[in-house]
Parts: structure tokens; sequence; C-alpha cells
């Protein structure tokens, strides 16, 4: 992982300055069309074409079970991770729904469910070989042939992993990065904050040393560190990314804390509800597409997203210029 | 017309209270769907069924010409409408491509194109007849069969006629509502803005009469006119409506200021980059669906928002409930 996070390739700037170059040609005011021009180039840069492609849209869901979830920081037991990849398999989840509505392939990827990471307070979650091999398992999702993946996920306690992995990445308490989650508060949102300062005190030394692979084993879980191998893999493979909410963009973020250059093949698709996410979001230096007030995961907001990028594409590739439509320019 | 304002229809309680019981039931923690619920709601109260459908979206986008267009408050010439429409029909525009995206049904209606407003800083755009006759024909486009309308507008010059519309409307002047539109900026801007100025002191007796429908008449358009029907025609087809842009947007806002109901049935789809758009959303008390920083109007900020509308139909008709699933509820 090191090594590709070392040698990442970078946009394809000759079919940007091509959608550059045409955008100014077609029939519409210049920049009329706002960010649908600035994705066009975003996705011609990263596919490496000057006509993008939003055909086969890939959204891939990674669950994981967490540890830190015995402590009680979630509204839901435990079991609720296996009884939802129950539900995506079945069809009767949200992200089946907005699967179904943009046509996109929906693929469900169940990590080690049956042997929980450890309690993070007291050990590191993870040691670097099963970590490694998440990132390993989430590089499937960024098969050939997918031109937009969706990067989302399931894991009862799972905000409470990366609201401490946002402070073990960037500074903060608890406070600062942790927020209700599937519904937790009052007291048991002050017991979710307390669960992640222990986390951060036990695994001061990491943090001080500042390696995000080693951070993510220690607070991540098995999805995230699936998540943060699909954006790597998806990178090499020329496809963009729309990562989801909070879990899924924390994820990345280990990837940013790398090299800052590591998610610009990436696109926070949706703002979530969830207070951190706000504070990650301005961290890694992004602007989300969507602000819904969602805060569900699963990559909701990401397959909610895939609609804009396909608008950016279609208007790109198929409007008419001003030569060939007869408009006359501007007086 | 006024008398269908006077006895505008209300939403469908029974249906959105069926609504509201349902989505607690849904296998996700309660309002993680966020606007997506909220959205749901909207569209079963106003189609008068507890299981919206998104399912035959249509683009109804008018286009008329303005008299005062020859007074050079556009960065394009006046003839750009027509050449526009030929572009609508041939299927070269933005709007066409984002039709073809969303799988809506895309109508270009004309108004009496070869016959332009007055220029309505020397008299009245239109005599009170054309408008209502505007006003009818746009009703047109809000017929059985379509379940949500995206309501567009191609017109050179018609964001004048939006600023002095809005000026008129909600107080003001034409510094607080012109903006670029097309691009025009600098001396170009100074004059657009003098222009809405000259108007609003060529129509100040009609403005303190405060009679929405004649300031329509007074500083509107042809196809302000139509958009102002197809809302009023939507309202009593129980038809969801998503306004498009600054111009679409200020077409409906006389309804508003006859009725603050009146546009309860609709959602500004996008806030345009115009700047006159931010303060008329707020005048009219909404919040928009989404913020792509796009100016172009021909419906495309309101297409844009269409496959919103179907995500959130689609989670609310389609998801299994906590009981069918076999998921455990909260601890």
């Amino acid at each position: 992982m090191r090594r590709i996070l070392r040698d990442l390739p970078g946009p394809d700037l000759t079919a940007q300055t091509e959608v550059v170059r045409r955008q100014a040609e077609l029939t519409k005011p210049p920049g009329s069309l706002g960010r649908l021009e600035e994705l066009a180039e975003w996705l011609a840069a990263w596919q490496g074409r000057a006509h993008p492609k939003v055909e086969h849209p890939r959204i891939a869901v990674f669950a994981g079970t967490h540890g830190v979830a015995r402590r009680g920081v979630s509204a839901y037991p435990p079991e609720v991770t296996m009884q939802m990849v129950k539900n995506f398999v079945d069809g009767g989840a949200a992200i089946n729904q907005l699967a179904s509505a943009i046509d996109a392939d929906l693929r469900i990827y169940e990590l080690d469910l049956a042997h929980p990471t450890e309690d993070f307070t007291q050990a590191p979650a993870m040691n670097e070989a099963r970590a490694s091999h998440a990132m390993a398992y989430g590089m499937m999702a960024a098969e050939s042939g997918v031109d937009v993946l969706c990067l989302g996920e399931m894991g009862i306690a799972n905000t409470t992993s990366a609201a401490a992995l946002c402070a073990a990445l960037f500074g903060g308490t608890g406070a600062d990065w942790a927020g209700p989650g599937t519904g937790v508060t009052g007291p048991a949102l002050a017991n979710k904050i307390a669960v992640i300062d222990e986390a951060l005190a036990r695994h001061k030394d990491a943090i001080a040393a500042h390696d995000p692979l080693i951070l993510l084993a220690a607070v991540g879980g098995e999805e995230l560190a699936a998540i943060a191998g699909a954006v790597l893999a998806a990178r090499v493979g020329r496809i963009p990314v729309l990562l989801d909410g909070y879990v899924s963009t924390a994820a990345a973020a280990v990837l940013y804390a790398f090299d800052r250059h590591a998610l610009d093949h990436c696109r926070v698709a949706h703002r979530s509800a969830e207070p951190g996410h706000r504070r990650l979001i301005e961290a890694i230096g992004q602007r989300p597409l969507l602000e819904m007030d969602m805060r569900l995961g699963e990559g909701s907001g990401a397959a909610l997203a895939v609609p804009i990028l396909k608008a950016a594409a279609a208007c790109h590739n198929g409007m008419a210029t001003f030569a060939s439509a007869g408009v006359s320019g501007k007086v």
C-alpha cells in the first residue's frame, strides 16, 4: 500500500484541457453550467478521456463489526450490522432503492463480520496485517469497466471509529469529532465522547508518530480499511470516486494524511448531518456536491450524487456548439 | 386566474400522515434520510397519494421575446431566443441532454415569439389580456399523467424582467435585484440596473397598488406569465412543481405575492448563481434542493433535481420495515 501511495498516477491533463476547450464552444453562456462544467473536467481528468462516461456506476458497501460497539456507543445493538447486511442482500435497505433508481451496480462486501475488531480503547483495533488484508479486499471494488465508484459502509459503532480516526489524523478531541451517529444523545453521547478520548489516550504514542496507516489499524475498522484500499485502487484504475458520508470520508482521509493529492480523484458527494463530517470536509479541502441532511451511510449520499455526474457528462458530450447550431455569440 | 387563486386546493393531509407513519417503520435510524423524508411527505401531500410516484416527470420550457432586449441588457442579441428554440427542437441544448439523462418528457412552449412584448420602460410589457392569454397557454403544461412538473424558460433579456418584477413585488431597486444574467458586467450591468430603475419609476403607480397580476403584465414577459399559469394549473391538477432558476421563481412569486401558500406545492430546485435568486428564495421562504453554481435557465436546475425526488419516492415506497426485515430496533 505504501508503495502505491508513493507513486500515485496524476490527472490526464490532455483530456482535461480538451474539455475546457469544448466547454467554451457549447451553446450556453460561458460558465453557466457552473459545477457541472467543473465535474466534466474532473471526470475527464481522472478517467483519462475527453468525453467522460457515467454509464457503469458501482456502489460498493463495506460492512464491518467493531469491538468498541460493546461500549454502548450506538443507539442500536451490534447484531444490527449483520441484520442490515441481510437486508442489503434481500433488497430492503435504502441503498437498494437508490441503486435501482440510478441504475447502478450494487455490491456488498462483507469483511470478517463474525470476528469484530478489538475494542480500541484497550488495544489496536487490528494489527497491521489485518488492516492490510482489509485494504487489499477493498481494492477488488475498483474493477475494470466501472466508470464511477461510490464508497459506502455499514457497521454499528463505526462513527465512533471515524471520529477517533479523524482526531488521530487531524488533532482535536472526542467532543470535536463525535456526533449522534445513529441517534445517540445526552448521556449516551457523553459516553461516546469519553470512549473516543479514552482511545486517543491509549494510542497517544501512535498518534504522535503520525503514520496514517498505523492509525487506521489502531482506531479504524475493517470496512474503513477496505474503503481506503478501494480509493487507492480506483486511482490506479482511473475510476473517479464518490465518497459518501462521515465514515467513508474518514477512511479516505487516511490517504490524504499521507499525500494531500491522494484524494484528487475523489469528491465528497454529500455533507452528512453528522457534525464531524463538516469539519472533516474542511480539513481535506473539499466542497460537497449535495447537502440533504442525511446521516445514514450505506453509500446513500454518494448514490444520490451519481445523477449529477451523469448530467455533467451528458451536457458535455451531447450539446451542440454555437457554430453547429447556428446560434449567435455575444454582441 | 384570480378566481382560481382565491380557491387553491390544499395538501392531502391523510396521505402526508400515512407517509410520516411509514417513515418511522423503515429500516433506518429515524430521520436519517433527512430531506428525502421531507420530500416524500411533500410529494405525497401534493400528489394526494401515500405512495408518491416520480415516473412521468415533464420539463416545460417556455420561450418569450422581450421589447426591453433592445435596451442592451443582455450579453447576447435578441435573435438568440429563436435560435435557441430551434436548438431545443434539434436536441442540441443543455436541457435536451438533461431531459434525456433523467428520462423526462421535454416540451418547448413558444409564446408569440414574432411579437416581442413592449419595452417596459416605456409602457406595460403586455396588456392584461395578453398576460392572461399567456397564463392560460402555460396551463397546458400541467397535463394529467405528469407526476412532477419542471418549469424553465428561454428569453433574451428575461433576467431584466425577473429583476424588475421582484423589485415591484417585494420592494428594492434595480441594484438589489439585477445580476449578470448571461454575462453582463461593468458598464453593461450598470445599464441593466438603470433600465430596471427606469421601469420601476414608469410603473410606480401600479407598484403602489400592489396587484401582482397587474405587475406581471407591467414588467413581466409572456414566458413568465405562462410559468405562473403552469404553477396554478399544477396546483389544481395535483402535480408537484420544481421551479428552476431566477426567472422561473420570479414568475411563480407573482402567485406568492397574492397568497403566501400559493407555492406550497412548489420547490425551488436549484439556487442560481444569479445573485437576485438568493434574495428571492429568502423572500418566498424556500430552501433550494441544489446549489451547483448554474445560471443557465432552460429548466436545467429543475431537471437536475428530479433524480432527488425519484430517490425520495423510491426509498419511501421500496424499503423494508424493521419488522419485515427482522432488524433489531434501538437498544
